[in-house]
């Protein structure tokens, strides 16, 4: 018996693929403010505060509120976290990573499974990321021609070719609503020679993707969309280079890689306000690998709208929680006898039934559960953050918002 | 804060501590069936078939319908288990480890959170073994004598001292519903005069448990239970002396230790006929760490109301499911593109949402949700074998069925 999980509810009909408005309930809702609505768009504002958007996303797999954070689900699963834990957080689209599908458990078991939202039991909307990033992290021997990417596998050291083409075949074949082309992540820091090379190599392939995605046959029936990326390092004149050719071939939306990488915090916040204002006011803004609440609502001051990072699934299984007043640790001794929840301002299934007295013993005592109640708290609190930003975008006060929120933040004690 | 998780209630009213049997629903329903009522009982037998008994434990913290099977949270978490999953599973009673809890967090801190229901946010009932099994079989160096039991922590090689007396208090400060004497369970095999001797001892222990527990002022407002504890390795006649020298003692309910720790199962299965066949009627009897599928519905079968073992979440954690059909191990590649639920008759979370396939992809990407998954599914599938057992106790055909079953489950393909 194949399991097909009716729940998970698809609206898209094959027989008719045109996106219909109608069927967005919060572009419906406050259409007014939307002023680049249009049939089969994937994003639509619905208010602007300065630079900073509250917008939507119209997935066949649902509608997503933006500024959006992405919890990362490696490995078709979001570290401890069931499907109805990430959705109870308020998450509606998690990313998972093609490198790691396509090695494990392999594209032909997710296609088999129906993709990869049946394949984890996911009803909300999916972000494949293109493996390239982790082909040149992970994998071993990598070695790039124009034509594509030779890799052996950081799990059992097989060797593997990834080409743009093949890269959007294996995205569309998992099944997910964004993909994302494959690219060159220059690493930090880079020369001005190399980022240029490694540039002008994203750039082609983003092309070849383009065509690939567009002469591509449905594999499932919801709407896919395929996002660009500008790369070219701490350098502003490849950036501008490069969001201009992604324009020119027209994605559904516009990610930044290359940041987060590594530079220092300036470098960090001047190339991705530079690089931001280099991208269209209709197309959804992707920051990727960002990353700390701090980082994230000042990029969302610049103007994106989309976000991923491991941080606060990670942080949590090593103990770290972000809370209203700054991070804490749970395995700090000083919690042993502090029967307060974890955060007092927090609405998460774990504030609102453990303390940190029985967190702090679950971790001294190495148990899982301890990992997974961290994991809900910090997702919760990413989202959480998202939505508040947005609700200040749409009442107009985000920026003094933020500094407030940077205050106490920044009380930030830090154990 | 002190947070005081008014969800969990607690029935008891502190003013008035005298039971009162018209809030115990399941013997109200069933009251006629029941040959043993009397305000503050803790059991109430409410249908016989053969030895085999359906019944009800009356605690302030819940009712729980016998047989019961207890999973063990060792460190006041049930591995890899929220509390609403082992709820959700169906379980009333959990048993925790005093011995582990003892150590780590250490009781201060469980009695300053308000005991273990409230530290661990169970709303359900509790059972706390002795740590006697823990302290012969865990910590090292140690050294029995009549006044109790010197020994080294597993943990950090600490030097304890556990007596009858202090144990009783021990697991009084933790705030179980019940509480087990400290025993002296002797090893398989054993001979006859160690045996009598490690017997002897746990009597004499028994009775000083005993005497404290009747001096001791309530420590929370709900009742508390003392079970004694039949010890008498594989020979009846110290077994008899045990049995008939507990029951002198009218403890709430009788524990028979000492099997399930490594005797064939001919022996196992002859001692705990034996063993039941010594205690009364109007008492629940317990069977302590079993154990297998086969062996709880044979256990029933002789007349024991109430189990406990590791096995379903230790082995889930291993990737072995208890199924209908027998066992199979997650693990196995068989199962990667088996697009089955692990058990299709099975109603738990993880047999609804999720099939072998991600199962298996789960345990082969060593992901922590599937640890999870496999745990819910086990603890699921022992608490419905309980449920099972008493539907059939219940309509009188019990042994029939237990056969059935038994020919299903040996089928048994074991991956």
């Amino acid at each position: 018996m194949l399991l097909l999980f009716t729940s998970l509810s698809n609206p898209s009909n094959p027989s008719s693929p045109a996106f219909n408005l109608s069927t967005c309930k919060l572009v419906n809702l406050q259409t007014s403010s939307c002023n680049n609505c249009h049939p089969g768009a994937l994003y639509h504002t619905l208010a602007n505060d300065g630079k900073a958007r509250a917008g939507v996303l119209c997935t066949d797999n649902g509608e997503i509120p933006t500024p959006a954070f992405m919890p990362v689900g490696t490995s078709a699963t979001v570290k401890t976290l069931s499907p109805e834990e990430v959705e109870n957080c308020g998450v509606k689209l998690i990313l998972n990573n093609a490198y790691h599908l396509y090695l494990r458990p392999g594209t032909d078991i997710i296609k088999q499974a129906g993709g990869l939202h049946n394949f984890q039991n996911w009803r909300g909307a999916i972000l494949t990321d293109s493996g390239g990033y982790q082909v040149f992290s992970l994998a071993s021997l990598n070695k790039v021609s124009d034509e594509g990417v030779n890799f052996q596998s950081h799990l059992d050291g097989s060797f593997h070719f990834f080409t743009p083409e093949c890269v959007i075949q294996l995205e569309l074949s998992l099944g997910a609503d964004i993909i994302m082309c494959l690219d060159v992540c220059s690493p930090y820091p880079c020369e001005l020679p190399r980022a240029a090379v490694d540039n002008q190599r994203t750039l082609d392939w983003a092309k070849r993707c383009k065509t690939a995605f567009e002469q591509s046959n449905p594999v499932y029936p919801w709407r896919r969309f395929l996002f660009g990326i500008v790369q070219g390092s701490t350098y502003p004149e490849i950036r501008q280079i490069s969001a201009q050719t992604l324009l020119d071939l027209d994605f559904n939306g516009y990610a930044v890689g290359g940041l987060s990488v590594g530079e220092p915090v300036t470098a960090f916040r001047d190339l991705a306000q530079f690089t931001v204002d280099l991208l269209p006011q209709h197309k959804p803004r992707y920051l990727m690998g960002t990353g700390t609440p701090e980082d994230l609502i000042a990029a969302i001051g610049m103007g994106y709208d989309l976000f991923d990072c491991v941080l606060p699934t990670r942080n949590a299984r090593n103990g770290q929680l972000f809370t209203s007043t700054g991070k804490i640790n749970l395995r700090n001794a000083q919690f042993a006898d502090d029967f307060d929840p974890p955060d007092e301002n927090c609405s998460c299934y774990t504030c609102q039934n453990f303390t940190r007295a029985y967190l702090r013993h679950l971790f001294a005592a190495e148990e899982i559960l301890g990992l997974r109640l961290a994991s809900i708290h910090n997702v919760f609190f990413f989202q959480q953050l998202m939505r508040r930003a947005r609700e200040h975008i749409i009442s107009g006060d985000y920026y003094p918002w933020l500094k407030t929120w940077l205050d106490n933040y920044a009380h930030c004690f830090d154990y």
